[in-house]
């Protein structure tokens, strides 16, 4: 069941994209020309999104009849929606229905892709996307990424800490950085964006809960592990990699040891997954009352 | 200056990435503390989102001392804005500045580019956006597209009609349909999808305003123009080539001699433009009042 | 099916009339009270709104057992909506729903008037509305126009290129505006607005769609139109006149031969259509459990 | 200064009517273009809604340099107001900011009309608007009939009593109604819809605060007007005629000895009043930044 | 039922709880579990909020299998609401359905304390609430209120005039700020905030409808009615006592005659009434396709 | 400086109270008469709040001259906030900026006083509120706690796992219940809800972030601690005491050794502060239009 959240989203969807009305289809489709169609797979990949389109149809009245599980691997040609309802109506809702199963499967296809190609070197590994989403659209970002089987770190500003190189300057020393960020809440983490070994150690002496190397080649980043290891620290903290990682080097990543690889690949840079509608050819049928007037 | 319609939404960006509040920047930077900081790009390539991105800054009270114009080419180190204010403020707003700037500049480049290929085969060639934009975001993608040279194509379904193969299917001929499409309003072009020149031609034949030839191979768009010049309906008609254009088959369709290509690449699989936000390291100073505080 | 857009606009016309709460159903009506009731007309004309009516009443949980079809014409006392439900939710959306019928049925039935005047001239002449609507109410009384048989012209600012005469003035040239116009979108007609013969000439031949002559006495457009047809321009474009035009003087407009007249009467001149809802003399019981409760 | 109420429903006016963008002004007017323009008189009548057209120019930057005082009579001809800005922005709010002072000027010019006529005949009498204004307009409209010196009635449901003969029916008696209509809450009067002086007579003496005669002719009014002096009640309640009121009858209406006529004429039946923006021949130049790319 | 207002607002209440996702839930709970679950009252009190909560487990699909009355009371250990549905769905509304139910069966319970107190000493005095109750919580404050048998006083500055003494500063007396109040509507009471039994005085002379004394002892209440007695014009008004009143004073006030009796104690002062949401023991169960999934 | 999120929920509860319109004041106060004011404690406290009140004033365009600072203790008579601006404005913001002050400075009150009582004990104690926070106006409660000098603890459903018992259930039992409860987000710590001390144990042992022990006594809180400190676990997690905690009883919570306190004392049970507004009798005068009108 879609959110309270994700359905007004999803209604704004509808609305920014219908306008004042679906000139074309209420010159062309008769109210109520009733219509079978199909979602069908034109790339195979992990299917993420279905709640929200169904939820997009669902609005306007279409019926949806079945629907493959998210997250499951679907492949070309595979029917992934079967709708029935007013034609009007599927055709208004289309086109948000399957951008946001097309950018959602995308976003979660690319996720699966990275976790499957870290988890190869460690099993346990997290693969965790980062706030890199789009504006507006963070919830079925994280969401997607969620599906995928990726982490979603954080939602937004409100619920971690993360202490970036610019508040470390502020507060003069990573130990006092960490010091005043116990302020934020007991109930949150910290974590700490550093660039070398030397600052990792003094952020786990401080007792951060997650250090984040941000911009380390995987050299650096095994370096800064085993001055952890040597210190007795590595155990007490979570290590999470950042800046640049993609399907290309994130095995070179995981390989270091660390906890969790973070990337702005999934939800930045991967492409949408292709899918398309099609009115079933048997589809369209006059509505009882439409057939009577006809006749007349 | 932004427009009501953006105002909103970005201040909904602002609400849902800060949510109840930037705990890292409450607990780390002194309410009064000032910084100026740059934002710099990272990659080569067409800037945009500007003016979305100054407004973000501006309702929470940093000033935006100077910015680069948009759709020009910017190249990597390039500073592209300037800004100066309250810390927290520049914090809280980085993140849906940065993603805005970083979406809409990738568009406008990817835009850019397909324009520069498809100009050196024809200068007046459009080259154009579709509706598989964002959801929520279309308003944004689309100006991208604008920024970057491109059309935008319909908004919504309702400010041009659009008869699809199934509305044909319904209609029962190209005739019939392009007939109907007529009720919708005067003020509206007609443009119809086909995938045969046997369809273009009666369509044409038909007084629609444009034919976009669907999934139709470079040399199945040349046919169908050849066919259209010999009955005398060339010049009638807007043709318009759509499904499967990126920047590696661009050329080949714009040489068949169509007036429009148009394209999903730059609003769906186009990479973003890597940029970050630099505080200036001698930035940071306490406010007056913070200063008087200090000394006591 | 009413759309997304006009059911989170009628959700809000709830709101404010209603406000706090129905105070003096909350004092006067048991809580669960049924009451049957019917719309009637008080007035002949055409009927619009029915969709909108029946949301807000379903809204509040009320049923709507059988309503006359939109754009049909209506007598005096004819029934229009019957209606069950619980009494105070019928008195809660009665004047919403009321005011959105009168309103509609009011712009409907002045642009079935209007039609019928034009069409006895020219059966092929379209009755446009403009966008002279009322803020915030655009949707609607667009719909209303559409369902009185009229073409509602543009929606907004979005949907087509209107260039006025300041924009003309603007480029230098009505030759060199419409050349700019062309920027927008090969998606979007360009219309023109001119109060010449020779600058709807010089329209026509720099390849507007639509020239408006605004504020020109039939007469003038008459010459236009001959002027225009003398240059063999006059099936390359479509013309409307627009300014003033009423009942009155509407015939003398479509028989100058343009395509379109437009008028604002309709949505800023013509009066409400009259009605009202009755509850039916037998109509209040009792609810199930409300009765028990007496009985004790 | 508008209410802030107002002036979210301004801002959402701006938003529906410019939509994804203003596509004429866009391709036509350079963004830096700067104009003046006024607002002019085409009827004479009552002035309103300059807050709020005020407003919609504000909210797009531009300035409004003077502006005439609402509920003041203006004369053809009259320059309303005066403005300088972006010209695109004055385009822009242009239609939203003339709706509001035509629809606005129309029911305050009506509102003068009918008070004049009633108060030739009792300088005391009041004239108030009903319920039957338009939906998502009505604070509008009941600003328009107060800047026009009516009575604005209730605003929603929430704020004043009113028993209506369906309530009446339910209670049983006018008495039974009144009193039930105490519960609500002592701060609001209560009013009662009544057709004959008997019932006048019994809500009186049950201590209501107004009775309304809603549908009685002049002649029924005054008998029972008559009546309720003889029961030496007139005093104690205010009594207000409804029903088909208008210029054309409200002087018979107000000699009963009426306190009050009330009227959907103004916001139902009322015409807009004529208005145009006119830039100024010599008001375009081009902005600072404009000229010297110009000059170069 | 609850109002179209509630319903937003308590779809707001529930996004802004539930935020991103329940990330609890979703890590713990399957999503097709279902659970059954009680609402017992940990103390006694009057039950309020039921629609309220009743609304937020609706919204998110929990059927709601029976619910104790609103108004009446319950005492500690008693089932307020029976409860079904996904357990995921269960969890997300519980702390709102709470908080509404705690908050407002606790205005509710003070209300009738109020009351009680009040009527033991005059059955017929009204205890009524003020304008102190919470920002954007209003709404459900006022209807508390009203379940607890409490007169809701104004719900917002625009159904009841209340001229206070910086408004009879600024007219210069009493007589002439009661006179401007006229102005306001004629549906409108007028109520006067007075210190001294002078000015109640002049108040009632002046035909005001409510003389609300302010900060006044007991005694001095009593001393203003008494010469409003003498001086005839105790029945033609009404007269609140306000400042300070709770519990421990109340009838002390109610002792001097007055009317009305208005305090902030119920919505300011008013503890919550303590409530929590039990899981059954037996409640848990897999869904259907969630048991099938498991056998495999 | 407000936030964004902030400022939004202002402006609705303004539009909620203002409505259609002071009707007092525009009855009553010239439009530009200028008035300045004071808003002064009438009790002593903790102070907050301020910057929202603030917004309300700015809002309607009252200058906030000068404000006490935030956290710090007042007391009675403190002039809190100094005002200047147009009458109207200053009573339509009153209610909406006193009902902020006092509910904030209410709840910031209350914290201060349980930290102070809490910290005698042990000075780093921390004491946090609940998710027991008004429905929509949880982000001016929780900010109200920290000014108070609290921890907010979590915001909503997203920000921090929180296993409660009924999860436990479901999951089997409290190591599989942590298991599990890492799937949510390595950025989120994990929390849980026990009653005994073994169940402590377990959940140290089981890599628990947070032990709450809800709803035991003192005498068991000890018992649990000396459990954990035995077995080496007490130093590796937080432990925090929940259920009934208030003024009366906090220290001996605290004395048993625990880091957090949490309580709902704050939020669900503390009084509001008292205070007013008050207009300095000199304070107002006609705007300077307004006097030269006079004058005349």
């Amino acid at each position: 069941m879609t959110s309270t959240v994700a359905r007004e989203k999803i209604r704004e969807m509808l609305a920014e994209d219908i306008g004042f009305a679906d000139v074309t289809s209420e010159a062309l489709v008769p109210a109520r020309a009733i219509a079978r169609a199909e979602i069908v797979a034109r790339q195979s990949g992990i299917l993420a999104g279905v709640e929200e389109a169904a939820f997009a149809f669902d609005e306007l009245g279409v019926h949806v009849k079945a629907a493959r599980a998210e997250g499951k691997t679907i492949k070309e040609e595979d029917v992934l929606m079967r709708l029935e309802g007013q034609a009007r109506s599927i055709f208004a809702a289309e086109r948000v229905a399957l951008n946001l199963l097309m950018r959602m499967s995308g976003v979660a296809t690319a996720t699966r892709k990275m976790l499957e190609l870290a988890r190869k070197i460690n099993p346990k590994v997290v693969v965790a996307a980062t706030r890199k989403t789009l504006p507006r659209f963070s919830y079925f970002d994280k969401r997607a990424v969620r599906v995928g089987g990726g982490d979603p770190h954080r939602f937004g500003l409100d619920d971690c800490v993360l202490i970036k190189s610019d508040h470390v300057k502020l507060a003069g020393s990573v130990k006092e950085a960490i010091k005043r960020a116990r302020r934020a809440s007991f109930t949150k983490k910290i974590e700490i964006e550093v660039s070398s070994a030397k600052d990792a150690l003094e952020a786990a002496r401080s007792g951060v809960d997650i250090v984040m190397l941000d911009n380390v080649p995987p050299a650096g980043v095994k370096r800064a592990i085993e001055l952890l290891k040597r210190a007795g620290l590595r155990e007490r903290i979570l290590i999470e990699a950042s800046g640049g990682i993609e399907p290309a080097n994130v095995a070179r990543y995981v390989a270091t040891g660390v906890d969790i690889v973070s990337s702005s690949y999934m939800t930045f840079r991967a492409p949408v997954m292709d899918m398309n509608l099609e009115i079933l050819s048997k589809g369209f049928k006059p509505a009882a009352g439409e057939r009577k007037r006809k006749s007349r």
